[in-house]
């Protein structure tokens, strides 16, 4: 493994890198690109504002051993999904070659330079098929406010602190940053109205999340237990979990969100590595006098020293009135990932606690991360629409209008560490189609 | 199209097909099969109580066309999922082909016998890869008596009547007839206990539906009118949704079942045609006086005069105490699709309408399929377990037990048409693993 201490100072030749908020050295996500529409997607590594092209970089003969052996059987059959099944070992090969190729001093920085294309040319593409997604609803913050909008008196029902409340998600509407956003129809009956009826969301939101990547599956019927369960994560990245709210209030009884989230759902088209992550684990912060320890197969002492993540994560706006005023985007808010009352292994075990089997290229969302100050939907800003925000544009917002755009960042910080960030996770809305 | 009156006076050489209460030559439902645990898996077609090789008879010669071409562009990508999102054209020819090989009198009679395999030596494996799997609760009486249940002034939410209910389940756990069923652990909490635990359910149940496979999917964001909807469908099958009810009861609360279900779905493996199904076409039973119409996004005049399903649904429980015994299987109940409140074409339009890209190879339950005396679940037939069950082995059941067996068969008849049937769905319930 890479010294962090070490790897910290180290700089790469290519130069936008050093510096970069997101894609440092330090850094090296995994990605699916494309330079042409006609061309085959490629796997890619991100390096400051550039992209390296793996599979060139193989063909120009850059890598050896594992990495070269790992990119070579994955690039025509499943991709990244065939070097995370693999595991740590070829992640990690992979990672140390695309450094040492990246790393200023480089030997080999001419030769590499031919597979380097600015990211601004390139487009980005789910990077592995998605086999189940599954959303958890690990932001406490998020499960009081809005359990308090419905349920004033009693905001967090009695199974919260105790089970890791989730339920499935569509893996098939699962799209990359930048695809546009479309508003749904769908079936609403506000209190203020009789009658149910057809057509598009009024009430259209967003949700700040992250992401988390199955690297390693475990078989049906063989549960994951805790202590394990870091070993399954094969990344990490951002999901916006568009929701739209009335037709969520109307639908979700008694089974649940279901056409309410199923229209899109955005990610960050990076796969940021447990290694890229190491340094900026974080103790899971104490649970509240008074709640209760998780039971055992959630439990474990690493796990609960260093299993949490520390980022900062922030959300923008752009509304067409800020663009015609040349005003810059809105922060909507600022907020941490500590805010999960869960960390992502225990996510994970809980998940296949059943024997459910979680298979290489599954995605688990966190559930919406608010913090006190920093929430994470207009749900909870705008108190369910009920007190628009401002914007500086003399424009006021509910939920969101068409042309609306959300961005959402995240970034990982510690002293005396290069911070490294995931990247944009973008999207922007249309109109809904005509409604029958 | 074959006439189907014409159609139901024909016969196959293959005898066993000739009165066989499933796969009679009418049906010719694909599947997905192997010979040997270390032979690939391969596409054919059931017959009797045989399974014609559709690589084996391609490689032969016996195709041609675009029966021939279908199969062979599909038997080393994705199978079955490459032949359904060509849509009817390519079901079709390979009906008509397969059809004119097994009938009684084709001359190629002795080439065709080469390419059949006893079902009893082949193992049938999930047809497709399953992108999404989603469930519905379309069986009214099913959501009046467990709704009764836990709401006894209240069985049917509001919602109920306008919106056809449904939720994303676990695709990676649906698995074939046959496949042992593992009784999960799980967090669960009666309400005789005050703290919740976790270990094995004790509350396991099995839920009768049907599936529908999806043949051409739609693109993100362009939802399917319901008068189209009818030819996305590729086939038919049947759906066990096994079920931890003490699991649910506990988790579900507020996004909807999740590890309830995730451990273990089983289908009936072969993927009944819709040109198989036409003759069983029934007209959507009317509304009762006072429902709510369906609103004109499900609304179709010709779905409404026959895109219902006419099968005889059964369940049948065979236990350790009637097996020592000698005792037959016993019959839990005898239903009817009709049961349904929306029609197959229903769901997928709803499905679809907020803009949810459905994929060739997804699979919609319709939820448990419940008629007045015959119920689809042991939930609903022990009610909640306070009644159990006596059998005639002396045994009772409030839930299913370890070592105990469920199959479900479904049977499509007319007057005057050969009928047919779905072929098995079989599941027995293994022990818990030790739960830490």
């Amino acid at each position: 493994m890479l010294d962090h201490t070490h790897l910290a100072a180290r700089r790469s030749h290519v130069a936008s890198a050093n510096g970069h908020d997101d894609f440092p050295i330090q850094n090296l996500p995994f990605g699916l690109f494309s330079t042409d529409p006609e061309e085959p997607e490629r796997m890619g590594i991100a390096i400051g504002d550039q992209i390296l092209d793996l599979e060139g970089a193989l063909e120009a003969g850059l890598l050896t051993g594992l990495a070269a052996e790992a990119i070579e059987d994955a690039q025509f059959i499943d991709g990244w999904a065939d070097v995370l099944c693999r595991g740590r070992e070829a992640r990690v090969a992979i990672r140390h070659q695309v450094f040492d190729l990246l790393a200023e001093g480089s030997r080999l920085a001419g030769a590499v330079a031919e597979h380097l294309h600015a990211s601004r040319d390139c487009t980005l593409h789910v990077p592995m098929r998605i086999g189940d997604y599954t959303d958890f609803y690990a932001g406490i913050v998020h499960a009081k406010t809005v359990g308090a909008l419905m349920r004033p008196d009693n905001p967090l029902l009695p199974n919260y602190k105790h089970v890791p409340i989730g339920y499935h998600g569509r893996a098939s509407s699962v799209v990359a940053s930048g695809h546009p956003v479309r508003r749904p129809n769908g079936q609403r009956k506000p209190a203020t109205e009789t009658e149910p009826s057809f057509g598009p969301c009024r009430n259209l939101d967003y949700e700040l999340e992250l992401g988390i990547w199955i690297g390693e599956g475990n078989d049906l019927g063989e549960p994951i237990p805790i202590g394990e369960a870091g070993r399954h994560i094969g990344g990490f990245c951002l999901l916006n979990d568009w929701s739209a709210r009335d037709i969520q209030g109307w639908e979700y009884q008694p089974l649940g969100p279901f056409l309410a989230k199923s229209f899109c759902s955005t990610i960050s088209p990076w796969i940021v590595t447990p290694e890229a992550m190491a340094p900026f684990r974080h103790a899971q912060p104490p649970r509240p006098e008074g709640d209760p320890r998780p039971m055992d197969y959630l439990w474990d002492d690493a796990d609960q020293a260093h299993g949490a993540l520390d980022l900062e994560l922030e959300v923008w706006l752009m509304t067409p009135g800020l663009r015609a005023k040349g005003l810059a985007p809105f922060r909507l808010s600022r907020g941490s990932s500590l805010g999960l009352y869960w960390t992502p292994a225990q996510l994970l075990a809980h998940h296949a606690s059943g024997g459910c089997n979680l298979r290489t290229g599954d995605l688990l969302g966190t559930g919406t991360i608010s913090v006190e100050g920093g929430m994470g939907s207009l749900l909870e800003i705008t108190r369910g629409g009920k007190e628009p925000l401002a914007l500086p544009s003399g424009e006021t917002r509910r939920f969101l209008e068409d042309g609306d755009e959300v961005r959402l960042t995240a970034r990982a910080r510690r002293e005396g560490f290069a911070g490294i960030g995931f990247g944009e996770c973008r999207g922007a809305i249309s109109p809904a189609p005509s409604a029958r």
